[in-house]
């Protein structure tokens, strides 16, 4: 099979994860026979700072004419606490969400028993946890009218009953090809678009008979999974929501620098870490690449690939056995980003 | 010195709660020689069984004319996943909030020692935990404009110069009497309202000059809680942030039943537990009253008299220490929420 990826290295340490991702996607394409076609564009500060454009007409080209997008981080320093910049690398993010249709973020959350330490909850309370966020992505405050001036400013959270279904269609059909239990998460007791979202799911629900729906207030949600994140197996909400609680979600495992996400939706579905940039990381080669390179099983799995998606996780799994971990996760480790992404191309190419 | 203090127990639990905090509030006035005015009134499902309206006129008039209200939790199933409903019980909080002018909402969070091993949080990163979230609670998405049709709806965040002003003033002015150390938590990357707040609370830092003043991303903020909750000493945020952040901050103590909240502003102010009306447990006289007692030890503190606050604390403490506890704390325990509150009530009589 021929594969077009579009790689985006981005800001900070993305440029150094990003090179042991492709690396792991070479070797993966290598051995199954896959011809990979590689184009690399630019994203955030390093596009800005090239073009002034966050998100480079060139680079959404690229995208578009791919079959998938491995994306790293985005953002830089100098671009926070300036409430005054007119250009800014997320809205980088923003735009390629926006323009390639990415209407739907996807973000498992799971437990590595070798990491539960590093989780800030209690294991008991924490192991075994395994679950999917499902973020709706380019609706909502995100991309609602806004307005600001000296002495008023405002968002709006907008939602049309086409992008409610089309979201809660992906979080349904995750439930049905897992544990059957959807968490419509929401704030209807409060915001009309919540009771427009409720109200669709509520229509929707009986077309899923065996996914046993239920919904919950977005505050209760964030209580919920500190204290039974084992309650849920998907969970969908709207951009806001969604942004705050899957970050939530995702420091809960003590692994968030292994979690990789998906953004799919109309266009060139997008691969990346849900972590950031880590400036103060860059060019120092200790950051966490597994993110990334799970990013690439996701990648091949959403392809199809099964075989290679599973390739890929085995070679995670077993750099973390053999504790070939970089200092994030084991302080006393030697291991680089470098060697990490070489231990596992290594383990799939052989 | 006399008190006239409005007594609204609500739905579910809030009768059974109110009445303990009733007691001890009677207790220490006794002891102090406090003349104590008390009137009740109706909120929440069991106004509108009554009067068909959640915050009737009646209630409001009475708040108006007392220096303090003690509120214990509204809410009612039976209004529950219906978004049909054209009165629900939370237009009542609503409305009592904005008819107050409570545009503050005070929410300490304090771990007890005792009660560490409640915590779905590792004993290390929590214990010590101790910071204030200040939300703000009458703007936002909350009252900004919103329509709902069946195909779209929307809400609006809205704030103006002089609403992000006040409560950035409390939250400042809170800072000033703890460890000053504020944080900014909004979403200055995404959102427009986020900018004007931060804006202003730039403008606002230099008149502060001991406070150290951070900002932090909404999405990162419920990381942090979760992995570091030390580093808050007072945190700020508007309002739909503040619903889900400090629910989210009052789980991580393990002591959700201890917590209690003001809600201050320009009109009579509001003291309450932070837990809802757990409407399951209503009638079975095992809900944990020291939330609501201890939100009689606020209202003291916020009326100037600490000693008689500080005597209410050292009574909670005292039962925490004897062991005189509901089963939510100790699931061996006999104890029931009246035994509980006659305990607390005896000690500051005695
Ligand atoms: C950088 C920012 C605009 C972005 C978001 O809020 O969507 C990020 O937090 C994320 O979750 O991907
Ligand atoms: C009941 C609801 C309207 C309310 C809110 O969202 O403000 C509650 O969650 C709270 O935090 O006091």
């Amino acid at each position: 099979m021929e594969l077009k990826i579009a790689v985006l290295p981005g800001d900070g340490i993305g440029p150094e994860i990003s090179a042991q991702g492709v690396n792991v996607l070479k070797a993966v394409c290598s051995r199954f026979n896959h011809e990979l076609l590689l184009e690399y564009g630019l994203v955030g500060a390093a596009a800005i700072d090239a073009t002034g454009n966050p998100f480079p007409d060139d680079t959404l080209q690229m995208c578009r004419r791919s079959d998938a997008v491995l994306f790293s981080a985005i953002g830089h320093p100098k671009y926070d606490n300036d409430p005054t910049a007119k250009v800014r690398p997320e809205q980088g993010l923003l735009a390629m969400r926006k323009s390639l249709g990415l209407y739907a973020n996807v973000r498992p959350v799971e437990t590595f028993k070798c990491l539960l330490h590093k989780s800030p909850l209690r294991a008991e309370i924490v192991e075994g946890a395994d679950f999917v966020c499902i973020r709706e992505l380019t609706g909502g405050m995100y991309f609602g009218k806004k307005h600001q001036d000296e002495n008023e400013a405002y968002d709006t959270c907008i939602y049309s009953r086409h992008e409610v279904e089309r979201i809660l269609r992906v979080a349904y059909e995750y439930a049905c090809r897992r544990r059957r239990h959807l968490t419509v998460v929401d704030k209807a007791n409060v915001l009309a678009s919540s009771r427009l979202w409720r109200k669709v799911a509520q229509e929707m629900a009986p077309q899923y008979p065996d996914v046993e729906t239920d919904f919950m207030y977005v505050d209760n949600a964030a209580m919920r999974i500190i204290q039974d994140p084992r309650f849920f197996d998907v969970m969908v909400t709207e951009n806001t929501f969604g942004d705050i609680l899957t970050d939530e979600a995702s420091v809960i495992s003590g692994s968030m620098g292994l979690l990789p996400s998906a953004s799919i939706g109309e266009g060139t579905p997008v691969f990346e870490p849900i972590h950031g940039s880590w400036p103060q990381a860059a060019g120092l080669n200790i950051a966490n690449p597994l993110a990334q390179i799970l990013s690439v099983a996701m990648l091949f799995e959403h392809l199809g690939l099964e075989k290679e998606g599973a390739l890929v996780r085995n070679a995670v799994s077993a750099s973390l056995d053999a504790g070939i971990v970089t200092p994030d996760i084991d302080p006393e480790s030697k291991e680089t980003t470098s060697s990490v992404g070489q231990w596992i191309t290594d383990y799939v190419s052989n």
